[in-house]
């Protein structure tokens, strides 16, 4: 927890919050602040700057803070993910909010177990605590933009043509077309496909509405680790 | 696993391997596989080439191998990184082996836990099980070379200079140095702290040294993805 995530019903008073729950445990039992003590905080969505810890009780924290900085932009890479399993999702979704991509669609693909689309992981919920920790790690506060598309063809044919409005679209796919560009200039709009790949329909779709194929060499990566390798590679850094 | 990894000592014949354990339970369990069918498979350490399943039997599965292709060069990337915790450890010790950098020299820190050195995870078959597991998930047979410097400061005096000899030498340093390059020319080695990062006496004895500091943005992130994201960004490929 790089930067203590405020949200609004956090506040007693115009620059004041009182925690409880997981950010006081963390505050009282792994960091020991004192009264007195200057931490990084960050208001979700909003500004961040540094709290001053006013009193460290039984069960609550309260803090007095200063939010002067405006959130860093995010990077302008929308990732189009085919639904992974649970517990790499969720550390996924943690992973990507940290790297600071504006988007993440969500969808499914012919390879998607159908059961991952009940899994708890996906509630709003556990949604927005796979966000928080991710933004907490990043010492960030905008949340990416989230979303759920449980039918290919219905994303593929309606929302898909839009969303590649203005971006480079690229397609992961292991050993076929060219290797992955880095730094891309313009925003970049990048598919990522399940354990063993999209398949044959859904690359030929891809390609014709102009996604070009590339990777990052011969080897078959997780999906885990090539969707951070490809954003490393693509983050536009100054 | 997108390629079943033979040792010699499952040779039987010339070109024949018997199979028993988790290899046999993939082929019979998970694949399905019957007599006739055709599956990647390669000798660790050396070529790959096609196998044939002659058996699938109770406890074993019998294949004729062809193995005719050598094995893909490894990046020429050298990973210096701090130990991190030992299931995290695991995961990206089979992440680095499948994105295919040739080295990992694993290091004490400030930072590292000195538990973290007695885990489980660092023995010497803990270790190459972790390979192969990231082996079989690429595709590839060739295992990067790993070592253990339980001392910092023997491993810093002692052997990272000589280590650095014709690379380029980058340490990953949040919010400090210049953006991490991509796809360098030569050959470069890339240190990685713990989290919270190396010590300050650390960080500027690799500095002394020659190191670059480099950083992926203001973004805190954590090891395993800033591992994988700087190796994404740094792969030579063509």
């Amino acid at each position: 927890m790089n930067m203590i995530l405020l949200e609004q019903s956090d506040f007693v008073g115009p620059q004041r919050v009182e925690l409880r729950g997981r950010r006081h445990d963390h505050l009282a039992g792994i960091l020991h602040a004192c009264a007195g003590d200057e931490l990084k905080v960050g208001l979700l969505d909003g500004k961040s700057g540094m709290g001053h810890v006013v009193e460290i009780g039984e069960g609550r924290s309260l803090l007095e803070v200063n939010l002067t900085q405006d959130p860093v932009a995010k990077h302008p890479i929308m990732l189009v993910l085919a639904l992974p399993r649970p517990p790499v999702f969720r550390r996924l979704l943690s992973a990507v909010t940290a790297l600071g991509i504006e988007r993440v669609c969500v969808i499914h693909s012919a390879r998607v177990e159908k059961g991952y689309w009940n899994s708890p992981s996906l509630t709003e919920e556990a949604v927005h605590q796979a966000v928080v920790l991710g933004l907490e790690q990043a010492g960030d506060t905008l949340r990416p933009e989230i979303s759920f598309h449980e039918r290919f063809w219905v994303f593929a044919k309606e929302e898909l043509p839009q969303l590649m409005d203005g971006r480079t679209a690229l397609l992961a796919h292991p050993d076929e077309g060219k290797p992955c560009p880095t730094t891309v200039s313009s925003p970049v709009i990048l598919a990522v496909g399940p354990e063993g790949g999209f398949v044959d329909d859904e690359v030929a779709y891809f390609k014709e509405i102009g996604f070009q194929a590339v990777h990052l060499g011969k080897r078959i990566l997780r999906v885990e680790t090539a969707v951070q390798a490809l954003i490393g590679r693509l983050l536009p850094l100054c």
